[in-house]
C-alpha cells in the first residue's frame, strides 16, 4: 500500500529515486540504472540542468538537430531544432532547399507591443472610477521605477496602462490593461512583477481616495498577469516566385500551385483540417522555440488562439496567385526572448543562437516562423502530391527496425524491401520475423 | 561567404558537426565540445537517439521531474514531468497535496473516437455522387484490410465512412469524414494509411463508374489526413469538497472560493485572459505528454481549437459552488498512445509509464487530464492569493543565481535577503556583486 509523502521536494535526488523505485518501481534495479545512465558525467553541467526545475531526476533527451540552407532575406541560415518527431527535420531542409534556388524566404517583424491585465472587481460609480485612475496613473508609472530600471536603460519598459470597463461581458469587472516593450526578453517575469506592483499601487491608493470614502465604494483586485494573448507582437513571412519555376520534375508548376491554393483553401473552410493544418506550422516553430530555450506552451496558446479570432478556427496561412506570381505567406503572433530565462543558462541554448549568429528577439521572431511556413509549405507539397505517408513512413521504418533491434543487414534488407512495399508497424514486424527465422 | 549545402543528410554526425563549426561557428572548438558533452557515453544507446530524427548532432536536455501525492479515482499516483519551466512542477505537487486531503481527482474517459478525412473536389451533379459512395462504400472497408488487420485483431479499427458536403462552405468540395478506434495507439500513422489507400481506392473507382463516364463527371483528391481536432476523444476530470473544507492557514475558504469563481468568470469573459489561463492548463499536460513519449503540438492545436468552438476563445476549466459544494472541472479533447511511435522506443518513456504503472492509453489521458487540472488551480490559487511572483520568482533566483555562478555562501545568503525582498534579476545581481565587493 503506498502512503502520501511529505518533504518530498526537500529529498536529495538520491532519495527520491530511492523513494519512487520503492513505492512506484517494486525496487527494479535495471530501472534506477537507465534514469542514472541519462545523468551527465559532469557534475558541475548536471547540478545546472537539476536545478532548472523542481524534483528533477534525470535528464530527458530530445533529438538536437539542424537544418541547413534556409536563405532568410538574403542571408544563409542553418536552424537548430529539437523535436522528437521524425520527419520534421527532413521536411523543413527540404522545404528550404525547394526556396533557396525561388527567392528564399522574406521575413519582417510588424510590432513588438507585449500586454498584461490587472483584473479587478469595482463596486462603485464608473465616473468616479475614471476620475481615480487618472488621478493615480503617475503613481502606477511610478511604482514600478526599481523594477523597470534595467528594462528602461536599454529602450524598453511600460508603454501604457488603460483603464477598460469591462462590464459589459461580467458585472463589475474593470481591468488595466497595460502594454509593454520588453526588447530581446520574453518578459513574462518582468511584466508580471510590473503587474503585481500596479495591482498593490491600485488597491492600496483606493482606500484613500475621498470619493471612494465617501460613497462607501470598493474596489479589489481579483488577479494581475501577462497575456500570452499577443496580437500586437506579429511576425510576417512569405515566399513567392513565378508559378513556372515551381514546375519540378515531379509536377507541373501550374498543376501544383492550383492545387496548393485548393488545400489552403479547405483549411479555411473546414477546421478540423485548419487544427491539423496549424499544426504542422507548430511542428516547425516549436523546435526552433525549444532548441532557443523558450517556452513553447505560451507560443502554442498565443497562435492558436489567434487562428480563431474571426469566430471560426481557420489556416494561419494565406495564399494566391496573382498574374503567374505565387505567394504564400503568414502573419503570426509570436513573443520569444533570446535573454533571460533558459535561454541564457542552458548550454545547448547558447550554441543554437551562435548558430543563429546571435540573432536578437526580432531577428527569432523571423527565424522561429520561417521555420513554421516552411514546415507547412513543406507538408502541403507531401500532402497533394504523393501523400504524407510515402515519407514518412520510409522515416518511421527506421525507429521500427531500431524497436526491433535489427541489424545493419536487416536494416538494409529492409530498406531496400520497403522501397517497393507499403510501410506497416505489423508488415515491417512479419518481414524481420521472416528473415529470422 | 557561406555557400548552400548539398547532401547534407548524408553527411556523418561529426562531418555535420565540422561542417557548422567551419561555416557558422567560427571553428571554435569549445562549441565542438559542448554539443559533444550532451552525448552520452553509451554509444550503442546515443545511436539509438540519433536516429529518432534526422540530422541529429546532440541531445537537448530536458529536466526529466517527478510530482508525487496525485490521489486519481482513489489511486495514490506519482507523475513524471518533462518541462524546462520552473515552478510547474513545484505547483504540480502543491495543488496533488492540496486535493490529497478533500477527495481527491476523478477522472473518466468520456469518448476514444479519432477521426480523419479525405478531402476531395467533385465536379458533377450531387446525386450521382452520393451513389457512387453508396455503390464503394464496401469496396473502401475491405482496401484497408492489410492496414488494419493488427488493429482489428486488438479490437479496433474503422468505426465508419461518412460522405459529406462542404460545397456550402467552399465550392466543389466534399470529404470522407472516416472515424477511427486505435485503443492504445495515438493511431495518427494507421490513420493516414488507412486514409491514402481510400483516397487511391476512391478516385480510382471513380475512373470507371458509369454515371460519371456518362456525364463527364470529375473527382480528385486534394489531400488525405488525420484531424488533431479530437472533439469526440473527450476526458474529464475533476475535483471538489465542502467550501468550509478549503479554509487553509492562509485563507478562509468561502472567500477563496468566491474569489476562484470570479477568476475563472474573468476567463471566460476575457479572452486576452483565457489564453494565459489555458497556457497554464497545458503547462502540466505537456509536461506529461513529453515525459510519456506522445505528440504535444497535437494535443496542444486540439485543445486551443477547443476552446474557440463556442466562437470566442475561452477558458476550459470551469467552476461552480453548490450547495456550499466547490467543484472545479474540465472535459477536454486529447488522443495520445501509451504504444506505436516514441512511447516504446525512448528508455526513459518506459520508465515514465512504468512510474504510472503502465497505463493503457484511456487511463494516461485521465492522468494528463489530471495534471493539466491540477496546474490550473495551483495557478489560480496563487493568482488571487500571493500573486504568482512570489513563488515563481523565489524559484526563479535559483537559475540566476546559478547564471552568476554563486558560490553555496553566496547562495545562502541571497535566499535569506529575498526572503523580504522584491527578486528581480537586477536586484539578484546588485546583491551578489555587492557581496562580491
Amino acid at each position: 500500500m503506498i502512503k502520501p509523502v511529505s518533504g518530498f521536494s526537500k529529498f536529495t535526488k538520491q532519495e527520491k529515486i530511492e523513494w519512487l523505485l520503492t513505492n512506484y518501481l517494486d525496487g527494479d534495479a535495471t530501472l534506477e540504472k537507465i534514469l542514472k545512465s541519462y545523468w551527465n558525467t559532469n557534475v558541475k553541467l548536471q547540478d545546472l540542468h537539476d536545478e532548472f526545475i523542481e524534483n528533477t531526476i534525470s535528464n530527458f533527451y530530445l533529438p538536437f538537430a539542424i537544418a541547413p540552407n534556409f536563405l532568410i532575406n538574403g542571408q544563409l541560415c542553418t536552424i537548430p531544432m529539437v523535436i522528437e518527431e521524425s520527419s520534421v527535420v527532413a521536411a523543413a531542409s527540404n522545404a528550404a532547399k525547394f526556396w533557396l534556388h525561388r527567392g528564399g524566404f522574406r521575413a519582417e517583424v510588424i510590432s513588438t507591443t507585449k500586454n498584461g491585465q490587472v483584473h479587478f472587481n469595482f463596486f462603485g460609480r464608473k465616473e468616479n472610477l475614471n476620475s481615480y485612475f487618472k488621478s493615480i496613473k503617475e503613481k502606477l508609472k511610478q511604482s514600478i521605477a526599481p523594477i523597470s530600471k534595467n528594462m528602461e536603460k536599454r529602450g524598453g519598459g511600460l508603454l501604457d496602462i488603460v483603464l477598460i470597463d469591462k462590464t459589459k461581458d461580467l458585472e463589475n469587472y474593470y481591468q488595466l490593461h497595460c502594454t509593454f516593450e520588453t526588447l530581446d526578453a520574453m518578459g513574462a517575469n518582468f511584466i508580471n512583477s510590473c503587474l503585481e506592483q500596479f495591482a498593490a499601487t491600485l488597491e492600496e491608493e483606493a482606500l484613500h481616495y475621498p470619493p471612494f470614502i465617501a460613497e462607501d465604494e470598493k474596489l479589489e483586485v481579483v488577479m494581475s498577469i501577462l497575456s500570452n494573448y499577443v496580437p500586437e507582437c506579429l511576425v510576417r513571412v512569405e515566399v513567392s516566385c513565378a508559378v513556372s519555376d515551381l514546375t519540378t520534375k515531379e509536377f507541373d508548376g501550374k498543376e501544383f500551385a492550383e492545387k496548393f491554393v485548393r488545400a489552403i483553401a479547405i483549411a479555411k473552410a473546414e477546421p478540423r483540417r485548419a487544427v491539423t493544418h496549424n499544426k504542422g506550422i507548430m511542428n516547425g516553430m516549436d523546435a526552433v522555440v525549444l532548441a532557443t530555450g523558450n517556452d513553447f506552451r505560451a507560443v502554442e496558446a498565443g497562435l492558436h488562439a489567434y487562428a480563431s479570432k474571426s469566430g471560426i478556427y481557420s489556416s494561419l496561412t494565406h495564399v494566391e496567385i496573382v498574374n503567374d506570381r505565387f505567394k504564400f505567406w503568414m502573419e503570426i503572433p509570436l513573443a520569444i526572448g533570446t535573454i533571460g530565462g533558459l535561454t541564457t543558462l542552458h548550454p545547448l541554448v547558447k550554441v543554437a543562437l551562435k548558430i543563429l549568429q546571435n540573432p536578437n528577439a526580432r531577428e527569432l521572431m523571423q527565424v522561429i516562423a520561417v521555420a513554421g511556413l516552411a514546415q507547412n509549405f513543406a507538408a502541403l507539397k507531401s500532402l497533394i502530391t504523393t501523400g504524407i505517408q510515402q515519407g514518412h513512413m520510409k522515416m518511421h521504418l527506421m525507429n521500427i527496425l531500431n524497436q526491433l533491434e535489427a541489424t545493419e543487414t536487416e536494416k538494409s534488407k529492409a530498406i531496400e524491401y520497403f522501397k517497393e512495399n507499403p510501410v506497416t508497424h505489423n508488415s515491417a514486424v512479419i518481414f524481420i520475423e521472416n528473415l529470422r527465422k
